[in-house]
């Protein structure tokens, strides 16, 4: 197998965070990358042409979503994912597992695969990590994801099974793979055990993915567990290949994360807040758009940013298309958010590439935690 | 009065056909023009970047909304609607009188105004010639509308009753009016009746006004009643004044009136059938973009077209972001359909200097009638 496409430059190191250049088909992903998620082939609310703007490099989505609809076979048949969304840059599918193991009650898990009832419709479907590969490779990302099994984060006994299932997924969704112009990343579980993180760390980086994914976390454990698995992993993990730590993307979870070696980020948070007429600040702190005191205020949702939003519209405007109900309300918000995340990447990589990571890191814990007071 | 802004060019002639240039203090408008409506300070879905792009030049919006929601006070401090929408070229505003006047059971009218219930809390509320026109000031848009009585088309006796009352308002919005960089234009009512039209119109072409409107059409009469009342009138109407039929906005509406002398139009219409899944073509012809047989139909909206959504994204695109209930279908339908009613202005605008409007309208006029059947 050949990943001539998919070089990981390291540009700069400070401590365990790292500043790269990921290639890939699309186009290079500068990292530390917020990717920007469309589940359903759109990131909500936002246009290519207006995720461009914002400096979205790379964006997610999901497998599980496409496969039911529109299907994977018409993405194929339209030209693939890129072309169907009309996005030319990198893109990311997830395999499946995440979204069919939430489906809890709807589904069933054996060795072969998970048999689950559609959300849309109720029919049944079986997901294997050779089905996984098949419709990832007629979705076309540039990064495609094994097949894994997500499990509750505190059974042990659970979560031991789990892990092995998903390191005998891992290596046939290996040999499954057929196109040479997809990364395929393996996935880490194990919970928030260490000795099983580590022990998951071990089998599959052996396995030689061009880059590894830590999935199962932002799933209900202590940002001190979620920080501890990665701590607990670091030097297993291979430094020359991109980590990926999965649906993580709150601007501290991004900081904090990537003072541990993460890479990539993907996450719904920013436009979901956005949806919930909530704007993120360059710092990280909340600013619920609602709040009456800002009915006359003239000042941008964040004075630091330099978003299409932030450039041409006050508080006030915003709040009265929320209040009015108006669709634009969630467009602009989408956008200042995601630009928010992207400019603490890059924030990030300005400091990493000055040597002040550490202080930068400081600085932006203490006024986050301010924040929250 | 001084209308010094507000000049109006007529570049060219084709029977009543008019193509022309009228002047206002945020720009030229080149007419015919079709307005985008954004109600409440914000055309449903597009980003006033998308207005730009896609063409538009004049904008519309609700006083009566605008008035009960955020406030015009409001709107006022935070620098008037173009700056607080963020919409630098020209806006007209009605007169509130459209709205107030459908709420049907919830006011009452007087020779003074109208007492009414706001569709949003039940607040009692007085609209007044002097109060629309106020509110209007506040706005600051550059074309405003006096406040009429818009009465149901058929009743002769209201009818007269409604007209009435509509030229003593007209009178008191041309003495309440105080600024000089917005255009007052009069309204013409009178129902069907082509007594009460002519009758309407001599009176209020006498007062002055920069412009003139045609109320109280498109609300249930059938085509032929509507282009009566244009016919009807045309003589009436000076001829170096821009004519502005209020609300009116389908395709072959504004290519038959425009070739009864129109030159402003404005419309819910291609921004609502956007939200109910419907392109607007070239042609005038309705493409349901649901139905079945485009699942797989990689073409284009509209080959003819021209705008972001056609240049970018297929019909099996459109017809997943709709069926995945994903709100950029709404963003993209509306931008296409604004394009297109923009589009087919500026056909006819180039077949009037051509001197081959008559044929247009003719071809038009039997393409549309066959796309029916």
């Amino acid at each position: 197998m050949k990943h001539n496409h998919f070089t990981f430059e390291i540009q700069a190191y400070q401590g365990r965070a790292r500043a790269g250049i990921f290639h890939t088909p699309h186009g290079i992903i500068e990292t530390p990358v917020f990717a920007p998620v469309g589940t359903q082939a759109s990131v909500k609310a936002v246009t290519p042409n207006q995720l461009t703007e914002l400096g979205a490099s790379l964006i997610l989505s999901n497998t599980y979503h496409l496969y039911l609809r529109p299907g994977d076979e018409l993405v194929r048949e339209m030209g693939g994912l890129h072309n169907f969304m009309n996005w030319s840059f990198p893109i990311l599918t997830d395999s499946g597992g995440f979204q069919v193991f939430s489906l809890a009650d709807s589904r069933q898990v054996d060795q072969d695969g998970v048999t689950f009832k559609s959300h849309i419709d109720g029919s049944l479907h079986h997901l294997t990590p050779e089905k996984a590969i098949a419709i990832q490779e007629n979705l076309g990302a540039d990064i495609i994801m094994a097949f894994d099994e997500c499990a509750e984060p505190y059974n042990h006994r659970y979560i031991t099974q789990a892990m092995e299932r998903t390191h005998i997924w891992a290596e046939r969704c290996l040999r499954a793979k057929t196109r040479h112009d997809q990364a395929l990343f393996g996935i880490i579980q194990g919970g928030v055990f260490k000795d099983l993180r580590i022990q998951s760390a071990e089998f599959i980086t052996s396995l030689g993915f061009p880059g590894h994914a830590i999935g199962g976390l932002s799933v209900g454990e202590t940002k001190e567990e979620m920080l501890s698995v990665l701590d607990a992993i670091d030097t297993t993990l291979p430094q020359d290949k991109p980590r990926y730590l999965m649906g993580v993307g709150t601007p501290e979870d991004l900081v904090n994360c990537i003072n541990r070696g993460v890479d990539i980020f993907d996450s719904v948070f920013p436009t979901r807040l956005a949806r919930h007429n909530t704007a993120i600040l360059r710092t990280g702190a909340r600013l619920n758009v609602m709040n009456a005191s800002y009915a006359r205020d003239s000042l941008p949702l964040d004075e630091t940013c330099d978003c299409y939003a932030c450039r041409n519209f006050s508080r006030a405007y915003l709040r009265h298309l929320i209040l009015a109900k108006e669709m634009l309300a969630a467009t602009l918000l989408s956008i200042h958010n995601l630009r928010t995340l992207i400019l603490i990447t890059k924030d990030v990589r300005t400091n990493i590439f000055s040597g002040k990571y550490p202080e930068f890191v400081e600085t932006f814990n203490k006024n986050f935690r301010e924040g929250q007071n």
